[in-house]
């Protein structure tokens, strides 16, 4: 509902404009004039005749036609004046600041109601209500301060709240980040997070587009539409840092307290960001890092080179960056000498390359070129130059900019001396860069970022998934709760995910014949009964045809018992597969090595169905004891690619299976002629 | 070797002092009079007769005694100039700006090594060389900028990096940090961390003497020393954060090519940490922000109430106290409608208590004091307030200023706005406060703060382990390296550490008799070949009296047995705990839950011998795996009081055998009937 009346109007009215600066409605006048809005400007006012300058009426009768109505009037009256606006005065895009609505009272969520009726009517956008608006490079419609730099190569930042928006750029402004349009959706009724990024996405144009998003999300409405244009806006090129706050249970209690937000799972948020490309940030400065860091080349390996003329820094950031799975090499060689020669006595040259306290800005050069051009193992540079008040910081940042300019690496600028050297900083920022002023924040953003996942492709994997007949069996199904065995049998056969074999018989030969085909030890179970292990109708490790002939000649006589189940007794590495349907999410699927690793360590993986082969290698190999897989203390490996297959298995059925709720696949065990599952508990919900 | 001609001098020299203020000689001096230093201030410059207005004397020969001298020349002339001062002038304290020592060359460390011999033979004090210098209320030799504010009640820090100290600085300039004194050590032939530490330590006046100390160390030198001060100074009251840097191996590998640090093992210096009760930070940033939260009163409990006029930030924090094992627990119950009564409708009153943007300095105020006096469960009050633009700010400063006075809980401001609020952060800055502009980076110092150990008590647990037996077997042996089973037997025997009982006999009989005291099943060894398995020679899980039999005739017979050696066939989990000898450090103790936790997933605790109970169980629950201790899926629990004596057994051992440079019981079981070591290894190096 994003229209061309709301990013771009031509005219714009402020219902409730104030001469006080101190005000809303005063203030959001001060940001439009001050951005030099470049259309027509109305204030609607019954006490004024003029506001700031600018024409105000004294009711909205009075109006000419207006594109934009920004409504900083009492939540009570403001449906009122949209209808005015919307059928009297053709306006299309509303953004109302005001607060008092469903954040606050039942009453105030009617109000709200009313409003998205009124617009949706009119086929009008709304902003709002309970945000601080919105400011792009045509129109500052905020009322809040700081106005950040401005610029078509800027950030875009959509947040659900205003004043985190406020906050993240009172940080912002200090690195140097630019931004081209900020969006506070507030309480959403219309226009949310997701319908941003996919007016972001449907307007993309890879010649003019900006490319960095920032979003700050406390409820995450439409996770579909979400991933949807975000790992589109990705694949096209774009960079996404994402703040989703309430990641706590108490967190998620504090944002439900504020926006109403429903609390949705922290690991199908995470699953949901690894799907889309999304990296996800946890503070205000660690997004603004992030966003900086986007600003700058990619960094298309781990080798970091840092030119340095301060040791300390130098080696909290190498701790940073190899604590992130980064590396800062050794540089080793002939190649090295030549560039001592071009440095004091004292300098290092191994990386870090530290060029000393008193290092001029040719050392600096120096030791860029070096880097660019004869070490073709080093990836990325990063520079650290504060003050050591012996050397000209202008030049010194001169060189800083040229060599960004001209190196095909990305440099991370590190300047520390923020007070002391403001002036050079902000001379340095001015020419459109950005800065890090602490070398670790920069390492633990920059390996947030080399450790993102791409997005996810988008296709199924049906590859011997019997979708009909999944279907068949779930419509099958009349009672909701807990699948029998056989259904469950019937399932994971039809995903193909490997069960173990089982035969049923009443017939004490057929029994033993097949058993014999199975090989001992087996397992022999009594069909019939509910509780089998109660009635002594389950023998494990049955290992010879005698033992069997016995317990069979046993078992069959038990009450209810209508036959006689066996299985191979299986011995393994037990695997944890399991899923749970999300509300708004679908099925986040959880893995991990099975037992205490699951129970005790809570070390589990998370993805959003339906998964590619990648995406589950990908889930496996960030568990923490991915090491298991490659066979400790004379265990055999563990052969990940079945394991990533089962997976992708699951993920798909589910995908076709939305009645299914929960389930998990246990025993899931690594055995050695495969993996197998032994057993699972599935619920259905229709 | 600090002495009162350097904390305190009378008269200071500059040799080498320059009317050029982008030269060090001539930056120190214009720090000095801008920081109105009290006493006579002379230069020494051939080329001058007054510098920056300060009487400058051709040679020093023409000076009359002075206190203290700071030399800014080059590295050759310097002893020289020392040697004169000391000897013609009195001079008793050296402060050596200058490069070009023993970082950089052989031939620098040389006259590095003269200069420390010089200022010994004369008793006097020496900082530097390769420094900034040194700053407290009395004199501000240092030639850089910024100058922090300074104050009797501020921060001691004590930095192994010049460069480092001015960042920390820059740094602690935006977050209100005050300081008393500013050392950098340099090179630190005479003068390094663990001296100044002391010093401090033994002039500590519980009226008058600062508490709060900050170190940014590279190498410790003396861990002993530095563990001795710091616990102490803790013990009266001071608190202290620490950066040690080259932590990772490339981050190590950086820090001796930058001071010629030796590069420590990160066990070794967690372990040290953790016994002094030093808070281990990680960046300049995380530094500055935990001595802010060091200035503040102290938190007492776990519970924090949030006060906030913005939903965003609060969520945030929340999230990220949670994180560090802090809670936001919710305010419930009738006192709440009192609370509710004085603030706008809409404002939330279950913790966060959200005042909302419009909410007033009186909802400020009502809120804290609600916090402070109705709720007993909460411990500390966390206040996010920036600039929404809606209320008068510098009202609103003054109510937390007011309120941080007056509570008895602890109040951590989080003052968001420091671009547009930056007058109104400065008013309340200049009260004598700190601000949090980030609250994450706020809850995460605070979370290590309020997680950090206490300094462990001095004294060596001795009871049950037998000294002078264990220094006799000690002395009694001849060769470095493995230990034989005999020796490893002995030593735990003697240290009260529970060993699996053994028996060895040539007669059959008396083997039989045995094994069916110690009850089957057992195991059967045999005495005298070296490698028994590829013998045949070892035989586990020994069932009856008949097995045993046969075992004992096979086995009596193989090549070279003098004996058969039977022990009991113990089943339990594994455990482990080991130690290294680590140079300059002692003894690091290792514990964890044995095979997978410590092999693939590096789950162990670091301490340092000795260790007491307290630290031994304080280690055992840091673990990640801790609940495991509680016994899951079926197995018992491990009794960690016991696990615990057993690390405090082993700690002391090696207290009392510092031949020993490394040792692992393992494994060590925890059994049905208690925890036991089956085997040991054990290296001595004499």
């Amino acid at each position: 509902m994003i229209n061309k009346e709301l990013t771009e109007p031509r005219s714009i009215v402020i219902i409730g404009g104030s001469n006080n600066v101190q005000k809303p409605g005063g203030k959001i006048i001060r940001n439009l004039l001050s951005g030099n809005f470049p259309g027509n400007l109305y204030v609607v006012n019954p006490k004024e005749t003029e506001v700031q300058g600018v024409p105000c009426f004294h009711s909205i009768e009075e109006l000419p036609d207006v594109d934009l109505a920004i409504l900083a009037i009492p939540a009570p009256v403001c449906n009122k004046a949209v209808e005015q606006l919307a059928s009297g005065k053709n306006t299309r895009a509303f953004i109302i600041i005001s607060a008092g609505f469903s954040e606050e009272t039942p009453e105030g969520a009617r109000y709200e109601k009313q409003i998205l009726d009124t617009v949706n009517k009119y086929g009008a956008s709304l902003i709002g209500p309970n945000c601080i608006g919105l400011m792009n490079l045509y129109h500052r419609s905020v009322f809040t301060l700081p106005i950040p730099e401005l610029s078509p190569q800027g950030v875009d930042m959509v947040s659900s709240s205003g004043a985190t928006a406020v906050y993240i750029m009172e940080s912002a402004v200090g690195k140097g980040l630019r931004f081209n349009s900020v969006w506070s959706v507030g309480n959403a009724p219309q226009i949310g997070v997701e319908d941003v990024l996919e007016y972001l996405d449907r307007t993309f144009d890879p010649e003019h587009s900006p490319r960095i998003k920032m979003l700050y999300i406390e409820n995450i409405k439409d996770p579909d539409r979400l991933l949807l244009h975000a790992s589109s806006l990705i694949r096209k090129g774009c960079k996404i840092a994402a703040i989703k706050s309430g990641s706590s249970e108490s967190g998620s209690r504090a944002a439900s307290s504020h926006t109403g937000a429903m609390a949705s799972s922290d690991l199908a948020v995470e699953a949901l960001f690894r799907k889309a490309g999304i990296v996800r940030c946890f503070s205000r400065e660690d997004l603004v890092t992030v966003a900086c860091v986007f600003t700058l080349k990619e960094v298309t390996g781990r080798n970091f080179a840092i030119v340095t003329h301060a040791g300390g820094p130098a080696v909290m950031l190498t701790d940073a960056l190899s604590k992130g799975g980064l590396q800062v090499p050794e540089i080793k060689g002939e190649r090295t000498v030549e560039l001592k020669k071009k440095l004091y006595p004292g300098a290092s040259v191994t990386n870090p390359i530290d060029i000393l306290a008193t290092g001029t800005p040719e050392h600096l050069e120096a030791a860029i070129d070096f880097c660019e051009r004869e070490c073709p193992e080093i990836d990325a540079i990063a520079v650290i130059f504060g003050s050591p008040g012996l050397v000209k910081m202008y030049d010194a940042y001169e060189v800083l900019h040229r060599k960004m300019e001209e190196c095909t690496k990305p440099i991370f600028p590190i300047l520390p001396s923020v007070v002391t050297a403001g002036k050079e900083v902000s001379f340095f920022l001015k020419k459109g860069h950005v800065n890090f002023s602490d070398e670790v924040e920069l390492a633990t953003a920059v390996s947030r970022v080399c450790n993102a996942s791409k997005p996810s492709n988008e296709g199924i994997e049906l590859y011997g998934v019997d979708v009909p007949h999944i279907r068949k069996i779930i419509d099958g199904i009349d009672e909701n709760g807990y699948l029998s065995h056989d259904y469950i049998q019937e399932l994971l056969w039809s995903a193909g995910i490997p069960v173990v074999p089982e035969f049923v018989s009443g017939q004490r030969e057929e029994v033993l014949a097949e058993a014999k085909k199975m090989g001992f030890p087996i397992v022999a179970k009594v069909v019939g009964p509910i509780h089998k292990t109660d009635v002594g109708g389950v023998v494990l490790n049955i290992r010879s045809e005698h033992h069997l002939e016995i317990e069979f000649d046993r078992m069959i006589k038990l009450p209810e018992v209508t036959g006689i189940m066996i299985q191979p007794m299986l011995a393994g590495k037990e695997l944890f597969v399991g899923a749970k349907y999300e509300d708004r999410f679908g099925h986040v699927i959880l893995c991990g090595l099975g037992g205490i690793f699951v129970e005790i360590l809570r070390d589990v993986a998370s993805g959003l169905a339906p998964l590619s082969t990648g995406e589950a290698l990908s889930m496996i190999r960030s568990l923490r004891a991915y090491k298991m897989f490659r066979g400790v203390r004379g265990e055999a490996p563990i052969d990940e690619v079945q394991f990533a297959e089962i997976i992708v298995r699951l993920s798909t059925l589910l995908r076709f299976a939305t009645e299914i709720k929960e389930m998990d696949i246990n025993p899931l065990l690594a055995t050695e002629k495969g993996i197998i599952a032994v057993d699972a508990r599935i619920r259905i919900e229709k």
